[in-house]
């Protein structure tokens, strides 16, 4: 990465204002403890997401573990002035800046990747000595946050595809950089592969692709045609044959030249993969393509769908396959299945919803004798009152082993399932839900410890650990909450005690 | 950069593929050329841009100068399986990628940065053997598509804050690393500065920032409160004083509290720079700040607005505010004046169309004999069918001196407007309009060569230049292409020589 704008640099400007304040205060060595977490699940406008996936953290502790203040850092801060000219940060400032170095001193919990996670409940907590964990804010929001949205489109895309299956390529209109945590996140999503070579083989998984409309054109220019384009390509990739078939004309041209090459290829012993459709009505295409295909005896070959899908387009084309199919002879289950969905822009930019609201909030913040001290910020808004105090997440499982309600409460605090459980709504007084006693059938905690003192605990899992993370957890959530068009809402509760200590601080702060 | 996520190996596994069936071919040294252009503006739904901004070209010949075929990246392609099992990349061919090295072969002529840009006329026009260009594809998408995105929303938002002025500071939302580019292209769109400590600095330009609401919250905690937690802050930025004032109450506290702080200040000697307003309602809490303001003598502080701003709630901001500030005695455009916009996440994800289009296409690929060879690829939607062959793009401006047409014309073609110029629209046929002679002012060529075969000639005239080619630009475009809403379409034309050439080349390939 480069040293400058991808180091302990890329941050905002106001992180190190406030660190240095902090340091003239005698308060940036005071503990800290802020809470990372998204207060609404993306909304796309026709649709919304009833849960998200969690992302990103394994890239940022790699980057924590390699962003520093060295000297060329600190002379950057030094060059900066403020709009009349003085120098912002001053040197003895910059000294602790040098001498701290970096991320060390900060413990840190976090919800693994690959897991359900929901609205108002902590995904990460930060501890540490405060001016540290200040500077951090920029880049945990800019990691988890765009992660997070990404492995959640993915999630949702997968889901539509059903059957079929997923594979990533929108780096071309990815944002920039960007497109490698789109990569990685839209696997931990659960799409099967991705275009993206470099950051495909980071994670470990071998990226995919065929053919663009290019090859064909060329071969068209220079006075061949898409027969003699389709020929090239199966002579270099006979065990990895997939044409794209709509330079000319799909059922036109391009299938009836893709079907002649497969015979080729099979009678020379090999059994090609499949085509590709990119334009016009995809389903419609999809149908009579496999009608093609399954009439030149190439049952078994994959249809590739792309341009432009997401999870409504996908969901939709299933829905128009299974009424079109019959009537040209094809059982529609059988071509869902062999269905490949290639998604790019709309999934590597979330489109509709662009960016998770993910915040990170000072919780509490020890007093002179160690003691945590509860934060609050009030607002007009109920629902943006924090959840004050430092606090553990408990995901609730029901009697059906599916998830039923995460719970936020106090950080000592004990819940015990054998007895009934009072569940709070996290911003109306009053309203409660109770458990039944028994109606637990499990208690799992979500945060885990992933930093101790800057000791990295979370051994690396990666992209594989998250995917079956993934998977595990959605068999446990209720179909309702996985409901592409508007999910039932989950439910995240306070315990009593949580709720309680909230009520007392906004009383005494309103006083 | 990391060599393999962020160098030659960002890029979709296809283009790899398919250079090597270039390379079996006999076709890879054959020279080609190939066109970025994108098809359509950016609709966000209720508003749509009329123009776009141009940028990451300068971040694209960087990337260009340093990714290199090593072997680290030769090794990770060698890796590469099908799935079938087999190795995707053969050694012959990997070895050809060895020596190639990188992008040294190629020409390239490109619209320079910050101009406006328009549909369907090429922004750059790659020229070079063809498995090279072929490779360039992803990278030069990814760099160009992402920030002509984002510096064409950023200039959107800049022209509704007019008379104030435009901060950006999106990194905590932005996607990942992109976001450093999301900063570089809203700097040349025209926001005065950026949050983004590291990138600010990489392109000259001091970030800016003051404190959040944590730093309020953490004096709270340990049992001061918010006129303290300001007093702090004036205390170290004396110069440099902008409170953030709805931590919590913004008319009943933070407001009295800054003042207080301000009078402070101004009896030692310092003047403030201003304050920040969050939540709540901005245009109303920004007359009614102004008011108080005013009555306390500071008149001329700052205020600065942020929480989900846009172009179309910025235009909303200072409507409300031009109705709303005479009735509180307050003067609308002087406190329209005094505005910063704050502007994040729908800025650096251009929320509401989160990705462009643009594409890369073969217009020409040598004959055997080195002549040009139009390529074509013909397509049901008569829009999308390509342009030909290798052009020139010129941008005629009118006897006002505003731009009027772009028009595509043959390389080879001489325009003379001292004649009348026929003008034929792109996709649909018969379709002309004709400039009277003399009716053009003048005539410039888009396209300069900023890569001789790998040669820079583009001084690396940076952000600075490319803002300045903005701010010319805007002043010589039609004020109704300029609209926020429902824009006037500009022209983008062929001549007749290039029109009949595609028409001829359609209708063979038809036959």
């Amino acid at each position: 990465m480069s040293d400058i704008t991808e180091g302990i640099l890329f941050t905002d400007h106001y992180q190190l204002t406030m660190a240095q304040l902090y340091y003239r205060a005698g308060l940036h060595t005071r503990r800290a403890q802020f809470e990372y977490f998204f207060r609404s699940y993306p909304d796309y406008g026709l649709h919304q997401a009833g849960y998200c996936i969690t992302a990103g953290l394994e890239p940022l502790l790699d980057w924590m573990a390699s962003a520093r203040f060295g000297n060329a850092e600190v002379e950057v801060l030094a060059a900066i002035r403020s709009a009349r000219g003085s120098r912002v940060f001053a040197d003895d400032f910059l000294a602790w800046l040098r001498e701290l170095g970096g991320f060390d001193g900060i413990t840190l919990r976090a919800v693994p990747e690959g897991r359900v996670v929901h609205a108002n409940a902590p995904i990460a907590v930060a501890e540490s000595p405060l001016a540290i964990a200040q500077i951090l804010e920029t880049s945990l929001l800019n990691h988890l946050n765009y992660a997070t949205l990404i492995a959640t489109k993915a999630s949702r895309v997968v889901e539509a595809a059903a059957g079929g299956s997923v594979i990533e390529f929108g780096l071309r209109r990815a944002p920039g950089f960007g497109g490698n945590a789109a990569t990685r996140s839209s696997l931990i999503g659960g799409a099967v592969s991705s275009s993206n070579v470099g950051m495909s083989h980071a994670v470990g998984i071998d990226s995919s692709g065929t053919h663009g409309h290019s090859m064909v054109q060329v071969f068209m220019a220079i006075g061949g045609g898409e027969l003699e384009a389709f020929r090239a390509y199966a002579d270099v990739y006979p065990d990895d044959c997939l044409l794209l078939v709509d330079t000319i004309d799909t059922l036109e041209s391009g299938m009836p030249n893709a079907i002649t090459v497969f015979e080729e290829l099979r009678r020379n012993g090999h059994e090609p993969i499949g085509i590709r459709l990119d334009s016009g009505d995809l389903a419609h295409l999809a149908v009579r393509s496999a009608e093609m295909l399954d009439g030149a005896g190439f049952e078994d070959t994959r249809i590739v769908l792309s341009s432009g899908l997401d999870e409504l387009t996908i969901w939709q084309v299933k829905n128009q396959i299974a009424l079109e199919a019959p009537r040209y002879g094809v059982d529609a289950d059988r071509l869902i299945g062999r269905l490949v969905h290639g998604v790019g822009s709309k999934l590597v930019t979330s489109e509709g919803d662009s960016s998770l609201g993910g915040v990170y909030k000072t919780v509490a913040v020890a007093g002179a004798d160690g003691e945590w001290i509860p934060a609050l910020k009030i607002s007009d808004t109920p629902e943006k009152v924090q959840n004050p105090g430092a606090k553990r997440v408990w995901r609730l499982y029901d009697d059906r082993g599916y998830a039923t309600a995460d719970v936020l409460a106090l950080a000592d605090e004990e819940l015990d399932p054998t007895q009934p459980m009072v569940l709070h709504h996290p911003s109306l007084p009053g309203i409660t839900r109770t458990l039944p006693a028994g109606g637990v059938s499990e208690m799992e905690s979500l945060l885990v410890t992933v930093l101790d003192d800057g000791r990295r605990l979370l051994e690396a899992g990666g992209v594989e650990q998250a995917r079956k993370r993934r998977t595990a957890d959605l068999e446990r959530l209720d179909p309702g909450v996985r409901r592409l068009v508007n999910p039932h809402r989950y439910h995240v509760s306070l315990t009593t005690a949580l709720s309680d200590l909230k009520r007392s601080l906004v009383a005494g702060y309103l006083d």
